[in-house]
């Protein structure tokens, strides 16, 4: 048995956010960031809880964020909203740029918001949800570091690049996917590794191309893509779509850039929403009624809706508050000195 | 051996489109399926190829298509063009579309194109290319009928739900991919059934929801997604996307109006394009260049990049034609009488 603490949201909120201040992070991005973290721990996705917040630290003090950068935003097109992060997370930049890039939605029926400059290592249904609660249907990718080889190589190129997209649902939780296109997380295979277990086949490869279940063999050599060739071909859309398309790092870049001080990756993020009022108009209500009918066709034959297990367990956090590792709790408490 | 027979690729057009004039088919309609079919003859591509003239007359007269449908242009937003194509299949009401798609892309960033009501045969990878040629990113999909399972269940709920990317490279063919997001295609699992050869395993399970490797067994059961529960996600996003926020279609309803004719499906599909030009301004061509050393990176480790097979048959066929299966040649040529 790990020794755990029992802590309600805003509990572990205000450790997350004095952890993050105590290290000289700015109100603004130290809210945003804490927020982001109980929301992971809220919806039982410890991997992007509040464990994540020795990573932040630990890019803070390697130099490869920046602790207040200001976003900056820039209207390119009619239909493109751009927000410049300057070196800081993600989060505040989005932010930001959200009520403008929302009325670029409603206005031209879809719009692009592209967030440069910034370093990420939130999970892409935190930035989908504000989406769908405005009705939106949205699609967000990133790149990250180099770490998975395209399908039919041997060496790192691609990120885990996930894939994440939301679907408004009238009165319920949105449907919402968040994937990465690698076949597991690297958090996964380093959790493999601690523990000395064998890595499922079809993870990765040794240094020599070889497949490998070896934990830290795949950890030095490559991760593979999920789904054969195309999850790789996705992967690669991945890196286009949210690197050079919006004018920012590949994964391959951005691992150059970390130069080894293994902080989160840096780069660019993708944002596409839709606005189903704009196709639709007066027939809004009757389809979305079938999006509704081929979910419970989903559900009725005994197929979960991405994203139900974290909705579920988001009511109950909220009521009872969330577990966390007694030494991860006094880790994090430790970096308020 | 099976008899074939060489055709230019002149003569494969004149085939394909006589076979479809004396069936009834207008001028307009002909030329563009006769297109499209020699496109993929062209590209090495026989499963869109000629050979799909046989289900465009077959789905002719079975009612199922309209022979000489107009289709009729909708600016229903800034960014959004809608094309109905009234029953017949997409390739006109596409092509009518596509200079003020072009349009809309350039000038608002991105846009978004809906065909509606067409019944659709015809790979999306030459949807994808007539805007790569005009330097767009473009992305893809449409719902089929209803044969795939998702992840999960044990009934057929999904189609084969394509998904294609295309990003334009400056002097080179593009970067395009075309998949299904079923692990298999459709056409590749008869014929399978037909050679008495079985499935590889995680193709499709049986009526009674149990994997199969019969290939009879899981075109009466479902077939299943590529990647899992991933591969799943990714197909119900197609279905939502080319389905109900465009107004039409889920595959379960287009299997349903269907009625077990065995006509192509019917519905709509989505493609959204993207103009670097408008993401990038002066960087264009500095960021085009990045996505070239991805490119490069991925050739030098020996992945091949998507599409590569196709651009090099092209010019093959270009100079020295195309083989069709003698039977195949007098089935289309009997469809002219």
């Amino acid at each position: 048995m790990t020794a755990s603490i029992r802590l309600t949201l805003d509990q572990a909120y205000h450790l997350a956010q004095r952890a993050l201040r105590s290290n000289g992070f700015s109100a603004e991005h130290a809210d945003a960031v804490a927020q982001n973290v109980t929301a992971g721990e809220r919806d039982g996705c410890a991997s992007h809880g509040l464990y994540r917040i020795l990573g932040c630290v630990h890019s803070l003090r390697m130099g490869k964020v920046s602790a207040d950068a200001e976003p900056e935003l820039i209207d390119s097109a009619p239909a493109i909203m751009r927000v410049n992060a300057h070196g800081a997370f993600s989060l505040v930049a989005y932010r930001r740029a959200l009520p403008a890039f929302v009325d670029k939605v409603k206005r031209n029926g879809i719009a692009a918001l592209a967030i440069n400059h910034c370093v990420h290592f939130s999970a892409l249904w935190a930035d989908i949800e504000p989406l769908t609660e405005q009705g939106l249907v949205a699609l967000a990718c990133t790149p990250s570091h180099a770490w998975v080889t395209p399908a039919g190589g041997n060496q790192p190129l691609f990120g885990t690049n996930p894939i994440a997209f939301g679907w408004p649902r009238p009165a319920r939780p949105p449907f919402v996917f968040d994937m990465a296109t690698s076949a597991a997380a690297r958090g996964e295979i380093e959790l493999h590794r601690r523990a000395g277990k064998p890595l499922p086949p079809g993870w990765g490869i040794d240094r020599d191309g070889n497949p490998s279940t070896d934990a830290a063999s795949v950890l030095a050599g490559a991760m593979l893509t999920f789904g054969g060739h195309k999850g790789s071909a996705l992967a690669a859309m991945v890196e286009l779509l949210a690197g050079p398309l919006i004018g920012d790092m590949t994964s391959k870049e951005s691992l150059a850039f970390d130069n080894q001080t293994g902080s989160s990756p840096y780069g660019g993020e993708l944002i596409i929403a839709m606005d189903p009022q704009r196709f639709l108009g007066e027939q809004q209500a009757t389809y979305l009624a079938h999006a509704e009918t081929l979910f419970s066709d989903m559900q009725q034959q005994g197929a979960r809706l991405p994203g139900e297990r974290r909705f579920r367990q988001r009511p109950l956090s909220e009521q009872h508050g969330i577990e966390l590792p007694q030494a991860l709790y006094e880790e994090i408490e430790a970096l308020c000195q």
